[in-house]
């Protein structure tokens, strides 16, 4: 009989449950179809799940250490909707910090290779004691878009958008329009649709859910992330969160973005940079920088 | 017989010299004094071993991917200097991008784990279709300051400081004297000190061999890695690079940077986070940020 870890009834929480196998250090799951971006399931998502499978095997081995300080991901092959396993190894366990290797696997096919240093977050609050990082500026959120899982098209579909209540700074979603801007950032505000409390675990995916910021940049298929790391800074406090996602460097066929999250106390709760392959439609009609 | 692939004279390139051993996936490499801060190894120079074990296990699987296009490490236990085994295992090989994970080990005992996604970089010139990072500026190479291996304390050897020729901006350089300034930034020119050539690999080493960024915010100990992100972006142009390391965030006794490497042609070559563990001497008495 497998023990399932869903205790409610919240999208994400179900969508990350682990059931229990024969193998002490082997858990199922089923990757969700609501938190898919076209046919594939999000980065961040499958990053999340890790981190929950990488939580549970630091319990039996002990360990309270429960959040991810530092997680990443190599993204091998997209898994599908449907069942697949997570494989954790526990690398160590120590006084302040501990290390988990997990492995996403699905047909004996291996899809994310995951490595954390887990550990204790801070409670919400003002926990910074230094920062050259502003809490990222964005009007008030009523006056922010949400943005739809369905574009204009109708031919696809970014499920995840109806999993989150997301806000974008109308100033930085020209591009929605067809003018992207050049700024190659998006900013705005963040929260679940489903009124879920942010917690460490879920940044993870928060983290990863937002459009590609290249999209102001120029018009692009797919940008399917090739890694995703993340560091957790503190526990968010109560709220939606503000969050900015940018475009650094668009080089050989690659672009690295970074995300920023920050709780409704202006402490930055969650931090992750990415690299992801990109091929623009035309990639000589770019909007320049415009930052 | 143990074959080598050490063929140049380069510090680099010996310190990071891998022998075979009888099982096909596990080399042996000796970890070289001369790459250390304080007693331990530079946790760069771990990562650069460790994707010099990445591209022998790739070249072996028939796979051309050679350059670390993502690698991050997660430091679990400091080795000593002396014979440590990697241990590599491919996961995946693909056309345009392979997968490797590599574990370097010591008396047993797991050190370091790394994850890469390896590939084929472009070759060096200005290769950027897009970007809205511009390259650091830094005084003329002549003006800046070379930092010695040993302090004025005589105590503390940071071994790497004879190993690479890095000449710091004066402007930033103040807390050497005693008086940091609080911008938490540190800028200047890096190369090798024996003349070797930057390329691909040895970028992995350059973009974490600064001193800590929060050397600039007030003293502490030892900051040590926890975890080592890096993009590499493209082959670097010949010359030195401008180099840009800065601290963002300081809580819960954890401060992430950020380290940028610009070539002569102003091209971003490389880019580096990490998650390190701080302690400051007094945290009531670090300078604000002024940046």
């Amino acid at each position: 009989m497998s023990t399932s870890t869903a205790v409610t009834t919240f999208e994400f929480d179900k969508a990350t449950a682990m059931a229990a196998t024969n193998s002490p250090n082997t858990s199922t799951m089923t990757v969700d179809a609501g938190f898919t971006v076209g046919p594939k399931p999000n980065g961040g998502y499958l990053l999340a799940a890790a981190a929950r499978a990488a939580g549970l095997s630091l319990a039996k081995a002990g360990s309270s250490h429960q959040d991810a300080l530092a997680a990443s991901a190599h993204y091998l092959w997209a898994p599908d909707p449907g069942p697949a396993t997570i494989t954790t190894e526990v690398l160590r366990t120590g006084r302040s910090a501990s290390q988990v290797r997990a492995v996403i696997e699905q047909d004996g096919r291996r899809c994310v290779d995951v490595s954390l240093t887990m550990g204790t977050l801070p409670p919400h609050g003002d926990v910074a004691v230094w920062s050259s990082l502003a809490p990222v500026e964005v009007p008030p959120i009523e006056t922010c878009l949400r943005l739809p899982a369905v574009g204009p098209d109708g031919q696809f579909t970014v499920a995840i958008m109806d999993r989150i209540d997301l806000r974008l700074d109308p100033s930085c979603a020209q591009w929605a329009a067809g003018a992207p801007e050049g700024r190659g950032e998006l900013r705005g505000w963040i929260s679940f649709a489903d009124g879920r409390p942010a917690d460490p675990l879920s940044l993870l995916f928060l983290l990863d859910a937002l459009p590609p910021a290249t999209f102001d940049i120029g018009p692009s298929g797919w940008v399917p992330t090739l890694s995703l790391t993340a560091y957790l800074r503190a526990t968010p406090a109560p709220g939606p969160l503000r969050v900015s996602q940018r475009a650094q460097v668009v080089a050989g066929g690659r672009v690295d973005e970074v995300c920023e999250l920050w709780d409704s106390t202006g402490q930055l709760v969650g931090q992750a940079t990415q690299l992801a392959a990109i091929r623009f439609a035309d990639e000589g009609a770019l909007a320049p920088y415009s930052g």
